[in-house]
This record gives structure tokens, sequence and C-alpha cells, in this order.
């Protein structure tokens, strides 16, 4: 199932439930319910309240469309989300038990960070299958020698494994800035002025429960509250945009390659895809300009981050951690959407070696004009093989380091 | 109802069907019938063909579902669209007319600016309502002084009726560029390659075709396509951002001057609105948040049209048309949302002109330091006056042009 | 002579002038001496006063490097200069009469119009150029037909004609825009908070002198200061924004059709240019290069306008107008430059029809598969001339509108 | 000494000499010095002719104004200044040798490089400077209570020693990632096509020249080339942007905690700063202004970066790479001003907690609100104190990591 805007965003039922507002709402839930949990391990309320009310709202059946209807009159969708859980809870005692002590960007965040994960998770590992179809291509290609280009222009020859390896390259540094980010989401929790002034009044030592809810949620507790330190959300605004950046240069490489007059590679053949709605013949390299949209578009979503991490004002800011959510969001979308596009790209990329021969020969004196001339395409390779198996090196053995 | 994302986008219902999905659909349907009606009125297919695939067509219940994940074979809804639009229409003959001529950027871009039309029909609605509650305040307040106030210190007198004409120049600029964008809407029609060439071979005269088109849809016919001569999106998305910086002032001032150190404007009072997750005292400005959040984003939203713009590479794009979808939606539906709780905002302000006056008084030295001291605050507006004339005297007479 | 930061942007000599420290020095010079002019013209200090310092400051040697070093302090350049050009009138009484109820940012603001009058200037000089000679390619090739091609595949038949008509409308598109910008620039006159109050105690009536130092300068008085209300700015950045879009797209199609598995058309040979480093064969299409590297930068500078637009807070704001410069200054020099660059492009574009016809010929089955194969690439042409007519019909008869 | 653009960016002059054109070009000459000592030091050309090379480029004296008008004819600085080096050798043997095997990626990526180099240790410094400032307001203010606000409003008390604690979080993570950048700074060698197919002509082992040019210049050898892989540039580009982030909140928090009406801190005075040039009494928070109005720049800035690196096709790109050059010079020059004038900001800050007192005893109510009311905002502190022992156990103990 796409998302609800799917549309527009073509690809992007690869990316469903990744971040719509069931996903959110789902993760709201879960912090809601964690904070409870987390509560109840430090002995600040009673575990049987605390599974009470975890059943009661984990059962509930929210009306998302009532829910957004509400979001407007608070600014979030938490605060009347709160008031669906507390009223779901009979027992008065119990019920005000929820939320008890968080503010609604405790939960929102969170509840992102979430998403978050999930998104991450899913891209690392498509980014780990595009670096092995990669490999792959760089291993098979390290001896298919191809026209470089410059400028738009022939320039030395290289080897096909070469340009594979490069979008490895790119990848791999792509993947290992995910798992940092991985390895370093954190929960939020401060309270109404990241004090927890309230949580030290029912729990007593209020870092203990922080601790406590960051175990439950399988998150860091990073020492203090980050409301307006955004460091966790640019952190990740630039992984993904950093994965946009590196599958939209193999991409982009791959639009040009695979044009008629070009036609070095091609995208794997795939029934009914790259049609055109009036010109039965075509073969439109589709992941690839979708792909090549997603970079086009992931920079300025992730600048957005960063423009409301300057102006975090105040204890809570005054619009800029709004800006965030729907650029954070449609960042997340986008990027396990391109991801998973760019790693079918790379596993069926057709490679046309002999096209590649053709070229190489009829532009051999351009190719080694450099050289001065004189020997073979063949012979001017230089360091092509040294790069190839550098990059190679990189490769995850088996497979990326969380499970 | 609210957007299917509505959760992270508060105040979106205030865009409801806009540019949803359904809403889009409901738009391509509608071009193509247009499309078919422009063919039958140049006697290129027989009217009563055109009618009866109009109607199987206009009555067909789209599964949106399915069509999302069919969207990115192709690379935009439109092919899998008139797949099923065509599959609708028993009558061989009568089914391959649909769609006879065009491209998919042909339906989808006109389609986009149907949206677009409505988007803005709402939003020059909003921005003279806003127009109209700014220059009420500006007349009533003609007289309040108030602190002047520059790089954040006390500068000189103003009075609030400046202060609201000011923020209604920059709404009456935005809502000129509405105006003018809206005047200019224009069709896209070009056939695969932006030839008309199939529309030729079934019509004769294709631009009489495409005329016809645009007066089905009561848009202009601009005299070629735009497929890659993106003017019309950049203009429209221009205007949209205008928009949202004329509104993002008035909410960034708004916003300031209800903290409750200076507390001389807030936000009319809405039973359940601005309310806090944990401190029942509250009452934040919610649209004022909201509204500038919009403003932070909208320019990057409107940069991403541009970008795309000066990529517009061949006869149809690689990806930076693609790009620019999911960027005007959102400029769409966000700036339908911050124009409308703006003309909320506008209307339901309270000033209070006791506090401005106290804080005239116990300021003045600071505020008269300019001139030398001497004489009172209220002597020293020099042409405050004159200034809130020249504003008020632009306000449209009655309501805006368009019916 | 080019900017002083030119090596890293290739050809800003062609923006030499235009916005450099000592350009906008000599604006700010002759800002101050409009506005004593103005004061002198109704009356309000004396003609002979007004001369005198205008010529002392006129000829004033103010040294750039101190003036930086300055210009911390007060968080903008009028300041320390203001303090230069009064130490410049040995008569005390003359002295204080310069800038005399301005402020900083009408001094600011003002010297800005006058660098971007005079850079619009020559935009609208270079994109009339442009015109005028893509107007020449588009008839002269009217039926130079070549490969339409759509996602980087072959569509239908096109002709050159048609691209190089495509090119002009953008081209003449964002032409209308610069005129329309240049009949509206507005001088800035608003005193410390935008009220004229210390003009009016020197001049009894603010306004006139206000649109007496209009008149001084030749430009716009829009009725009350825009300090706050950045629609001058923002039209003026999407309009320069738009100049590069247009021309934009001409280089990307350029760079891409001049690929040498391509080589359709050719940049005009200049000795010395295209060459490489290493590669003594090499022709690269640099002006192109230059161009596309210009309309992907335009978008984010005009962003940053908008971006201040909606956060100027106050009666001056905090740094919102404060970010203006550099990109404002960056984009004026941009534009410059590619507009410059974009109209030798267009003027020296070598195209070559044979290449166009043995392409068209070796691709026809695909060229013509929409219509079902049958016939040739010339009988498929649809509207193709009547869009290249249209498109010649706009161009301007005799010269851009301004002397 | 400003840069030669200055006065558009006041106190720019704090970034003297970090990228503009004197040294751009003195790192370009490095980076050729550099090479030649690498060829010499595997034994591919004579050390003596190496050092009679590097003798006469070292000492050459090169017309910048000359240089940067022949910019444009090769579309970057280095093919023209590479003439002018050799021409700077009379013997032909050896001036045949200067950059032997490089292209113009190559010295310009690695000079920038460098540039980057010097201006991140810097920015390390005045991060380190600010955060030992933040760490003593920290300290000195554990205990002063003041008022939180969140979304405008009144939210729970805090302390002063948990803001800056919370400003100081941010640029310890902003100080982090500048290091782990620093680590990292890749020399760029790649040759025409990133082969290094004419370096293993002249040396034999070209990756062994690599890694002795990588010596000469005490920067990492990446393993290959990254002339399209642009990682080094984002990452930098990142850290840039996330060093403008932390300052420019501490400067937003300050900008408006010194408005008169709240007045609980204000930048330290200076004589002569802060001056208006009609108001003689204001004292107006010029650094943070300027700060602010950095970390409005920053994110498009870095956003060009991405832009430039997904886009980055063949070998070497055809204009993502030249539109990197203008952003990049600039983040770098405003990151080392905005951290330098946080350093600044952060020392000289004057804290008045007889303010802040006095506010917190007025706002007790709403300040309690959340509790219930009840005690004194003294008590209602939850891990205030625990947080700012978090952050301050961060602090680097003796300067930071670097020499």
């Amino acid at each position: 199932m796409s998302p609800a805007n799917g549309l527009l965003e073509p690809g992007s039922g690869r990316a469903s439930g990744v971040a719509d507002d069931a996903a959110l709402l789902a993760a709201m839930v879960r912090v809601e319910v964690g904070w409870l949990r987390a509560l109840a391990s430090v002995g600040a309320i009673n575990p049987d309240d605390a599974e009470m009310a975890a059943a009661a709202v984990s059962s509930l059946d929210v009306d998302l469309v009532r829910l957004r209807a509400d979001t407007e009159a608070a600014g979030n969708p938490v605060v009347p989300l709160v008031q669906l859980l507390r009223d779901s809870v009979r027992e008065p005692r119990v019920s005000t038990l929820i939320h008890r002590g968080l503010t609604s960007q405790d939960v929102l965040d969170t509840a992102l960070v979430l998403l978050a994960r999930d998104a991450l998770t899913r891209i690392r590992e498509d980014l780990a299958a595009a670096a092995r179809a990669l490999g792959q291509l760089a291993q098979t290609h390290r001896g298919t020698v191809m026209a470089g280009r410059t400028l738009t222009q022939y320039a030395v020859p290289i080897t096909f494994g070469l340009k594979a390896s490069q979008w490895l390259s790119g990848v791999l540094d792509a993947l290992e800035q995910v798992e940092d980010v991985l390895d370093r989401l954190p929960v939020q929790c401060g309270g109404a002025g990241g004090t927890l002034s309230l949580v030290a009044e029912v729990a007593g030592d209020p870092v203990a429960v922080a601790r406590a809810f960051a175990d439950e949620l399988a998150l860091v507790w990073p020492g203090l509250p980050w409301h307006t330190t955004r460091t966790p959300v640019t952190r990740l605004g630039d992984a993904l945009v950093g994965a946009c950046d590196a599958v939209g240069v193999v991409a982009t490489d791959v639009a040009l390659l695979s044009r008629p007059e070009i036609a070095e590679v091609r995208e794997g053949a795939v029934a009914g895809r790259g049609g055109s709605s009036t010109m039965p013949h075509k073969r439109n390299p589709v992941l690839s300009v979708l792909v090549r949209s997603a970079a086009l578009q992931a920079p300025l979503l992730g600048a957005q981050l960063h423009l409301a991490a300057g102006q975090a004002v105040d204890e809570r800011p005054d619009g800029a951690w709004h800006s965030e959510w729907p650029a954070l969001r449609r960042l997340l979308e986008l990027t396990v959407t391109a991801t998973s596009q760019a790693a079918e790209l790379a596993s069926g990329l057709e490679v046309d070696a002999v096209v590649m021969q053709a070229r190489v020969v009829a532009a051999a004196d351009s190719l080694l004009a450099e050289r001065g001339g004189g020997g073979t395409p063949q012979d001017y390779l230089g360091a092509t093989g040294q790069f190839v198996d550098h990059v190679l090196a990189r490769l995850p053995k088996d497979g990326p380091r969380h499970g």
C-alpha cells in the first residue's frame, strides 16, 4: 500500500508504513506505554496500574480523521491524543497516570525517532543490498574498459568496474553514516520545560525514569533533553540526505548512460515498467528518473531541519519545531523509497560491454590524447584496478552490523 | 476532514480537498473529459462518442490504493489512470479516443493547474479577509501609540495602526501577485514531444484543439506547450511563497508581541485552543506559531520548483519534472492553510492599547532619544498617519476582483 | 576586472562593478547625496549647504579596508560610513545635515536597489541579446528536423527551431519579469522606525521629502517604507532566479547535445576556451557548464531572500535583514554573469543539421512509433511551425522597452 | 583585514585569509609543490628538479586580477595558474614536471581542503572557547532560577545554568563533528579521469605517489579519488552548518532575552559597538543579530553542496562541481566569522540574576501551574542540576584534541 498521497510520489509504496499518520499514531501510543512502564519500573507507579493503562491505550481504536481535526487547537497531535488515551481508561486514578510528567514534545520527538529507526533500518538494508550489487558489478567489470567522460567530453579510458566502485564508495559512506545515526538515536524526555520537574515529584529520581524510558524503547538516553538542541534531528537529516546523494549519483549516471545515443547500460527489464502513455515502444529509465528526482529534493528537506535547529528559541520554540515535521516525514519516506529503488536499480542493471568496447575503439584517439597517443586504451588504466580493490575491501563481509 | 497526513500539519484540515490524491484524481479525469470535448468541438471526433466516454470515465470509481501502487511503473499516475479510463468504456472505438494525442505531462500539469486554481481562489479569499481585518485594525488604531523596536531595542514611537498597515501592505502585495497568477493559469497541451503531432493527424488544426481544450477548462492557451519552460510553475510558486512571507511577518510580530513580558496583543480566545498537554494555564499563540512555521517552510518549497525549472532538459526531463510534484502539492496545502489561519488570526487579534500606552510612557526617554528628548511620543509620529492612509487606499473596495 | 573573489566564480568579470564593495560604497554615497538634495529641494535645508556637503562626500576617498573593519560594530556599513562622510565636511552646521533623518536601512536598501537597477539593466540587455540570437536560430532552423527526446529516450521528431523557440519562450518570460521589476524599483525611506519622524521635524512634510528623494535617484516612492515588508526584495530575487532558470535550460540542453555521442550542437569556438589542464584535445562546453552551475545556485539564493522576508519582525528585524545582503549581492553578480554568458552561448551556437538529420534517419522507427509507423519524420511535425511562429511574434521589435 | 566583499558581511574580518582569492592561490601553489615533492619522494622525478620548480612557483608573484580574468576560458582557475607556474620555470625539462599527471580538480579540491583545514582549526578553537565560556556560565548560574518559556509563554522554572548547558550541549556536538571532519580531510588525486593513468606512466606505482602527496600535505589518502563521490565535501558542509546551528541558538536566545522588556541578559559592552546611525542611546545586540543571521544562511549553503553531490555525473561533472565553490567558500567564511563572534558573545555575556529573580517572583503562579501551585520556583527544578552536571562532564578537560 502506498502512502495516502502516493499519486505524486511514484514508488512511495516502498515506504509504506514508514511515517504515515497511522504509523505515527502507533509510535506515539508506544511512547506513552513506554513511559508508563518506565514509571512503574522505578517504583513511581504501581505496575498493575501501568499495565492496565497500557492495555487500554494499546487497544484503543483512535479515529484518525477526528484526531487530525483536533490537532490544530494545541498545535500538535499529542494534546488531543493524550485526552483520548486518558478517556480510554475508566479508572480516574489510573487515567491520570498517562503522560504524567511528559510534554507533547517528548512524545512527538520520541515517536518520530521510533519512525526514523524503522526507516533507517530499511534504508540500511537497501543500501547494503545496493552495495552488494554494486560490488558484484565492480568485480565482474573490473576489466571492462569504457570511455571516461569529464565535463561531458571524452577524457581517458576507465573501466566500468571503476565506475561501479565509485558508486559503491558513495553508498558505503552513506551506509556508515546511517549506522552511526542508528547507534545514537535518543529518547526525548524533559517534561514541560526540559527540567523533568513533575517527574521528580512523581518519581524521586527523574533521571532514573528517563533511563528506564530509553530502555523500554531501546533508545539512548542522551543525558538531558534536546528540545532546543536539535543535533539528533539534523544528524538524522544529514544521514538521510547523504543516502539520497549516494544513490542520486548512480541514477544520474545510469540515466545518462542509458540514453539511446550512448546505450552502455540500461535498467533491468520489468514487465510494464518504463512505458509511455502514448509511445508504446519506449523503455524509460524510470527508476533512475525517480531516484534522480529524490536527489534533487532531499537537500532542501535537510536544510529545513537545519533552519529549525538554529531558531530553537526558549525552552521550546515558537514555530521552528513545527517546521521540522513535514520535512522530516517526507525525507524519511523519500529516502526509504529512493534507496529501495536504487537497490533494485543496481541489482538489475544491464551492462553492455560490447557497446562500451566499440565506443572505446571509436574514440581511442580522444581517450589516449593525454598520453600523447600510442598504445591502447586497455594499456592506459593506471590505478583503476587498485581503486576497485580498495573499495571492494570496504564491503561489509556478512551483511550490515545490526541484526 | 484533514489531509491524510494531517497529524504533522496542524490546521491542514483547512486545505482539505485542495491537493490530496482524491482531488488530483478528479482533476485528472476532468482534464481527460475536457480533452474529449475539445476534440469533439473541432469536429475531430463524434460528440456522442465524446460524451459516452466522458460519462463512463466521470462515473468510474477508481481504486486509489491500486492506482498509487501502479504509479511507479510509468513514473507518473497518468499512464495507469488512462488504462483504467479506457477499460471503463466498453466500445473499443470510443475507448481509444480517451487521451488521444495527449501525453502524461499534459494531463498531470493541467490537473495540477486546476488544483492550483482552486487553491489560489481560497488563498485570495483568505488574503482578502486578512486584508479587511488588518485594514480595520489600521483604522481603529490609527492613533494608538506604541513603542517602535529595531534590532530588538526601543527605537521611536509608532502607532499600532502603522504596524497593521505594514502587515496590510505585504498582504496586498501578495494578493496582487495571486490575482496576477490566477489570470494567467495555462493549460498544458503538447503531446508526446511538445509538437501535437498526433493531434494534427486526428484533428487537422492541432492549435484549434488546444484552444478548445483551454476553453473547456477555462484556462489560458499560452500559444505553445511548457513541458520544459516552467515559468507557469515557478510563477505560481513565487506567488504562494509570497503569500506565506506576507502572513509570516504578521505571525512573527504577533508571537513576539504576545509574549507575557510584552503582552501588547494576543490571539483571539477560542475554546480549547492554545492548551498544553501538561500546563493547564497556558494560552499559546497557536495560530501565530503555525503561520510562522509555514513561513519557514515555503521558501524551500519554492526553491525546489525553480531548481526543477533550470534542469528541464530535452523535450521532457529526466527527474526534474518529478521533483516538482511533492513540493508543489505541499506548497499549495501549506499556503491555503497558512492564509486561512492568518485571516482568522487577523480577525480575532486582541490589541491592548493600555499596555501599549503604559510602555510608551515608561520607555519615553528611549523613544524620544533620537529627537534629543522633549515633547511626548504622541508628538513624534512623523508621517505615520499618511502611511496608514496610503495603505488603506490600496484596500480593494468591494472584495477581490474575481467573482 | 573580475570581482575580488573571482577565482571561484569563473566569468564573474562579466559582473565587474555590479555589486562589489566599491560599487556599493559609491551607491551609498549617491544615496546620501540624493537625500541632501531632496532636503534642499523641499526647502528643508539650504541648497548651497546641500551642495557643499554633496561635493565633500562625493570626492571623499574612503578607505575600504578600514570601512570593512568598522562594519561589525554597528552591524552594517552605513554607520561608520556616515561618520566618515560627516568628518569630511569641515563646517559642523553642514556636516550634521548629512544622513539627517535617515536610518542605516534607508541607505543600504536604497543603495542595493541602485545596484540592482544597474544589474537588471545589464541583464535585460543580455536577455534581449540572447532572445535575438535564439530568435535567429528558431527562424533558421524552422525546418531542421531532429530527434525529440523525453525521459532520456527518443520520442517524436521535432525541429531545432522548436527547441530554440522553447528556449526563447523562457527567456522572454524572464525578460518580461525583469522589466516589470525595473519599472517598480523603490526608494527606501522611513527613518529610525519607519515613521519619518525626524524628517517631519526638519522638513515639515516628510512625504514630500521622500518623493523628492525618489526623484533624485529616479526610483519609485512606494507610499511608505518597506523595512519589514520585503516585497521589493523578493520580487527582485524572483526575477533574478527566473532569469537563471531560463538560461539554465538552454545550457543544460546544450551541454547534453554537445556530448560527443550526440554532437548535434556545440558552443562557438573561442581561442583558448574549453581547454583542459591535462588533455590538450578537449573542447569542453564551458559556457554551458558555467550557466548550468548558475541555475543550480540561484534558487537557494532566492529562497534566502524569502526566508528573510517572513522573519522581518519589529520595525527593523534582528538578523533577517542582514541575511539578505550576501545572498542578494551574489544573486546579482551570478545572474549578470550567467545571462551574459548565455547571450554569448546563444549567439555563437553551432548547429550541426547534418548530424541531426542522420540521427533522425537512424532513429526513424522510434520517432514514428507513436504514429504507428509510416511516413517520414518530416511529415510528423504537428504544430511545430505554429509554435515557432507564436514565440517569434513575442520577440521585441526594436530592442528592450527601456532606453 | 576583511575579505574584499566585507561591507555586506559584518565581522568577516574575523575570517580574513580563510578563503579569499589570495588564500586560495597560495593553497593551489602549495598543492602543486606538494605534488612535485610527492613525485620526487617516490623517485619519479629528480628531487633537485622538484625543488627548483617548487622554488620558482613558490616565489612567483601571480597577478590575481589577470588570473581571475583568465579563469572563465577553462572554467576553473587551475588551468591558467598552471600555465603561469610552468612559465615561471625557465628550464623546459623542469617546467613540464609541474602538475604532471594531475587534473584541475585534484588541485582545486585539495586546495579547498587545505583552506577548510585552516578554517576548521579556527572554528574548533572558537567553539572550544565558546564552550569554556558557556561552561563557566553554567557553573556560575547552576542555581540562578529564571522563567522557562515554551511557545513564547511562561512554562516552568529553569535555571540560567540549564540554559547555558543546553547551549553548551549543542556547541559540544558541533565541536565533535568538526573534530571528526578534521581527522578525515582527504587529498584529491585522480588525474584526468580518476585513474591516475598518466601518473602510472611517470611513476610506476601511482598509489604510492598519491600516498606521498597526502603525506606532503598532512592529509588523508582515501584510497581512491572522490571527483564524483562528494562525501568529503558534504561531510564538511554538514559540520559547518552544524556549527552555525549551535551558535545560532545561543544568539537567538540572547537576542530575545536582551529585549528591553525582558532584559535578563545582555551582550558585553564594547566601546562603539551596537550603535545606531540615528539613535545615540541604542545598544543593539549586534553579535547576536549577526550570528542569528549566519544561522539563517548556513543551511542553504550546505544544501547547495548536497545538491551538487547528487548530480556528480560522469568522471567529472558538468556544472555540479562548479556550483560547490562559491557556497563552500562562503560557508567557510561565514562559519569562521559566526563561531568567532559567538565565542566573544559567550565570553562577554552579562547575566542579570536580579531581573531573573524578580520575574520568577512575579510569574510564580504561571511557573508553578503545572505543579498545581504550592511551593516556590526554587523547589521545582527537577533534574536541572543533574543536566548541568552531565553537560559539564562533556567539556574537554584541557583544550581541544588537536594541538
